[in-house]
């Protein structure tokens, strides 16, 4: 780890920072100076207040990003504040770019309150063609994306719900072909009633699951529940667990045939793992140690493996969504990312991996395959259109591996 | 005319805007994500949280301006919204990158509110290492700047003020080596009570001018004058005009020394220049026609004439001072851009012009001067190490010419 600490730190520390900002055009000369300056630069002025979706061809906007977080929930670190949020939001920004080609811009919040943020989002929406939020803490970043949604014109996309969600939804579709059984009998077990937790359970029933239980520290959620509630989690016991079970996680596990940790390490048990189904199939994304070690989940049968972590097989890694769904919908300047754009992006991910190709330690693809950003923005901008909610149908994709 | 915007309109469009955001660093592998990603990156995270400072080693914060406006006094087109005013912020945020190596971001507020102006800059104070505020309507602005500054701890700083009241003054002072008069003994008539002609005012009194006349559109501003006053005219009644005249531009005219001009074309005639003083110094920034054409005003006998054009001798422009005093005071760290780094940043442009160089056609320097922007860098750091107000000395300024 001090190797590892110490180039980080000075990787950091050599260029401050790891972003920049750069000039698209020349200025040298009088004569550039008045194009991209004043007089010149009124003539673009003019266009936009005459028709306000020319933003887009002569402002930064139509490919610009903005990665905000209040720096509530930083990685595992926890509320750290907004400054020291900075590093992860420029870390997120350099993926859009590594990834998309996006333009993202980190900004951190001086603020840790719902109403403020999406005032304050609210007003940066003209500069901006869509929204990344970041590492804001449950439960108030449902309420906040939610409201932005509302309000907002530009896309609003919370990751840690979202791209978790959309990837694990990837390998879940591919670890069922492998298992051979159908998505809408199956038992879902998700681990974690956070961000990613919530945003997974409503994706998967989205997807056609029939049966999920969601559990928390406190066990199973249940209508009538009385500890450890809110408005979100008594959501989430209206929408799952059909039977009404009571209990802990492992009462939830007996019988389930596919785990989804989003919670902490060694929540799971081979013992659970055993009492599972046959082939169980386990996303154990705790990090940085798994709510499961996979050599353990394996010894207890598990089929199928994915974690967090780049040295296991079948890395849950949202690198695989969030670029390339910013990049559809920036090309056809999509107004909203909605759930038929993120189904898109789990299918396109899933479908990356060819039925040849595919076997337990492949079943989601890796985040540095370059196909990825360009299939995933393909079929998210198709959505898009399909949809109605993009405002524009470009012929030629601006998406391009790494 | 058609020309210039044929060629801005294609020149905005062909790259979507004029700026995007790079990395400074690579990501090609598991081992780079690993670093500038999770896990490394907490690292950073952990040493800001400990100590906030520095986020300006591992962050881009240190090198980081936002230019803010909420597009109500845009160029001439005056109050054209937020995003009819991006390709001006994206100009500025270029003059920024390309003048003194400053990476500067546009941000457009959908609102018009000073409160909510305000508390938004606040709120984006963690991301920043300074505040360039631009195009704010006036008296509005004096507002927001004023509150800004003393609820913020990195420098904030309304351009269309200080940046066009220090070059008129770094010329002024040249104008006066020529005509050879003291500043102590002139009279100056300031025409236009904006942002930039309040701030020429505050600035030409501070350097030691005694005896100053502001006008606007109703004529001499005095004590007790009744018609199309504000809080911020009442203060300029109290502070200038120190024989309390009443009457017309005209009337202020009459024997002055140094007309400035910052309201419009064809405001001063012959005649006014005829009745100043011996060698009467004009500043004519009105744009784009100024308040007297120079042939005109030399006709007329003015001897030393400013515009705000290209296309004049002597062009005010304010590319000469903010990229040099944001420069210099990121340097430092500086907290603030007080009255000595600004007074720091007229005698440094200034002093560019030797006794030998000076003359009627070159009180200024050309925009394209490479030497500008690193002098205005050294004077400005050095005025802020001075005063207190810098955080970090370092040994070289990060200054570059074009």
């Amino acid at each position: 780890m001090s190797t590892l600490r110490e180039e980080s730190l000075n990787m950091h520390k050599e260029k401050q920072g790891k972003l920049g900002v750069h000039s698209k055009v020349q200025v040298q000369n009088a004569r550039d100076l008045s194009l991209a300056y004043s007089p010149g630069v009124a003539e673009p002025c003019r266009e936009i207040h005459a028709d306000e979706s020319k933003a887009y061809d002569y402002t930064m906007k139509g490919n610009l990003v903005a990665v905000i977080s209040d720096g509530t929930a930083v990685l595992g670190l926890g509320n750290i504040g907004p400054k020291a949020a900075m590093p992860v939001m420029e870390g997120k920004a350099l993926l859009f770019k590594t990834f998309a080609d996006v333009d993202a811009f980190p900004i951190c919040l001086d603020t840790t309150d719902a109403d403020k943020i999406v005032e304050a989002v609210k007003l940066l929406e003209p500069t901006f063609g869509g929204v990344n939020l970041e590492d804001i803490a449950a439960p108030k970043c449902f309420e906040i994306e939610e409201r932005l949604r509302k309000v907002c014109n530009i896309p609003i996309f919370h990751d840690d719900q979202h791209g978790t969600a959309i990837v694990t939804a990837s390998g879940l579709l591919n670890a069922l072909k492998l298992v051979d059984k159908r998505i809408g009998e199956i038992r879902v077990v998700v681990n974690g009633s956070g961000a990613a937790g919530v945003a997974i359970v409503k994706l998967l029933l989205h997807m056609g699951v029939k049966d999920v239980i969601l559990c928390d520290t406190k066990g199973i959620i249940y209508e009538g529940r009385l500890v450890g509630m809110n408005p979100f989690k008594e959501e989430m016991a209206y929408i799952t667990n059909k039977e009404q079970i009571v209990g802990t996680l492992g009462d939830a596990l007996v019988g389930a045939d596919v785990f989804v940790g989003v919670s902490a390490a060694g929540a799971v048990t081979k013992d659970m793992v055993r009492s599972m189904n046959r082939d169980p199939i386990i996303f154990a994304m705790a990090n940085p140690m798994p709510e499961i070690m996979p050599e353990e989940a394996k010894e207890a049968g598990a089929l199928v493996i994915g974690t967090g972590r780049s040295d296991f097989p079948n890395q849950v890694n949202n690198v695989l969504a969030f670029p390339g769904i910013f990049r559809g919908a920036l090309d056809v300047r999509a107004k909203e990312i909605n759930e038929e754009m993120k189904l898109a992006a789990v299918y396109a991910i899933a479908e990356l991996i060819t039925d040849e190709e595919l076997h337990a330690d492949y079943v989601i693809p890796n985040p540095f395959d370059p196909r990825v950003a360009a299939c995933v923005a393909e079929a998210v901008a198709k959505a898009a259109i399909e949809t109605g909610v993009a405002q524009k149908i470009r012929d030629v994709a601006k998406t391009k591996g790494i």
